[in-house]
């Protein structure tokens, strides 16, 4: 697994001219990384104030955001998973008519899989960054650089994602799963565009 | 080391609420993802039109980016160390005046290694993007959503190493230096933005 392998491996990993890993995975890590740091200053024992308010509304944005990062964590190898499933199903014979098929089902299964995986992650990105504006006014001032970091590494998370949602159903047929998968593409860079927007305008608030 | 732990384990450490590793070392990683996979496309056997050109334009190209992505994995220990350093100058003991002028000189010397690793990560990660456009331009058609995840992680890890100068040259009282620092912050987020900007423009082309 990808994520086992020492982060000095996984960047040899990503830099060879193997297929994969590629930037999906990479987008999914750089989203892990935004949403660990984002908890780690919801998880601050400091607060911006001291308030009961600011330990709640922290409180809840950690949860919401352990759970986006342990499964961002897992999107970094199921996105090599999948897209190895398609670089499979490009190499299936295709000698007879019922090879071809065969084949061709396969890859349209093997795509779609390779777009529901950077579509979760623009999902998980969409949901740490709508945290981002909480974690911004409530946590301790001392660590707003981190929170910063963390938003634009959420960002590139999201829009990287976006791009290999594009790419993957560049080769999908099915009009009906195309359009939806798009629209909510389309859906989730808008969202995320505005958290960000509204986490870096607390953010230069300071 | 950070790099040697595994991506998982990274991942726990930026969540958990020590004070380190945090941002910069974030930061500097995804830059050396983004180099790594510039890197990945730019030593692809299959360039844009197999020409020649491709080839020599890419294989340059590749060589700065082997370097960059190195010196960037090394900077993501580095920056937590100097951001250690930083906090045990603060823990110096302030009893006598001589312990407070030799804390104060600590500080000030820590910051200032606080601030030249984010610096330098800025600067290879705006090397790293001027590489982009050439990459984008010369690189095989199927990898370029690769090249575009990797603009969007150095365009996070120049920001992000930004946010981090920036905290840092705020705690210190050499102004020359102040004035140095940020005058070459700025120039590399220029340089930087116009290079990715030129990036995505070739991305968006094809």
């Amino acid at each position: 697994m990808l994520i086992e392998k020492t982060v000095r491996e996984f960047l040899a990993t990503l830099a060879s001219p193997d297929p994969t890993p590629g930037g999906g995975s990479a987008a999914a890590l750089a989203s892990a990384m935004g949403a660990s740091l984002l908890a780690m200053v919801a998880g601050l024992p400091k607060t911006r104030t001291g308030s009961d308010e600011d330990r709640a509304a922290l409180d809840a944005a950690a949860a919401v955001l352990a759970d986006a990062r342990h499964r961002l964590a897992d999107a970094v190898d199921a996105d090599t998973a999948s897209y190895d499933r398609v670089v499979s199903a490009y190499r299936l014979p295709k000698a007879s008519e019922a090879d071809r098929a065969a084949r061709k089902a396969a890859i349209q299964g093997a795509l779609r899989g390779a777009t529901d995986v950077p579509l979760t992650v623009m999902q998980l990105s969409a949901l740490a960054l709508a945290q981002a504006p909480v974690v911004a006014r409530h946590g301790h001032k001392a660590a707003l650089s981190d929170a910063g970091v963390a938003v634009a590494l959420l960002r590139a998370g999201l829009s990287g994602a976006g791009l290999n949602v594009e790419i993957n159903l560049g080769g999908l047929t099915d009009e009906v799963y195309v359009g939806t998968a798009r629209a909510e593409s389309a859906r989730l860079m808008t969202e995320g565009e505005r958290d960000r927007q509204a986490a870096d305008a607390a953010l230069a608030e300071g």
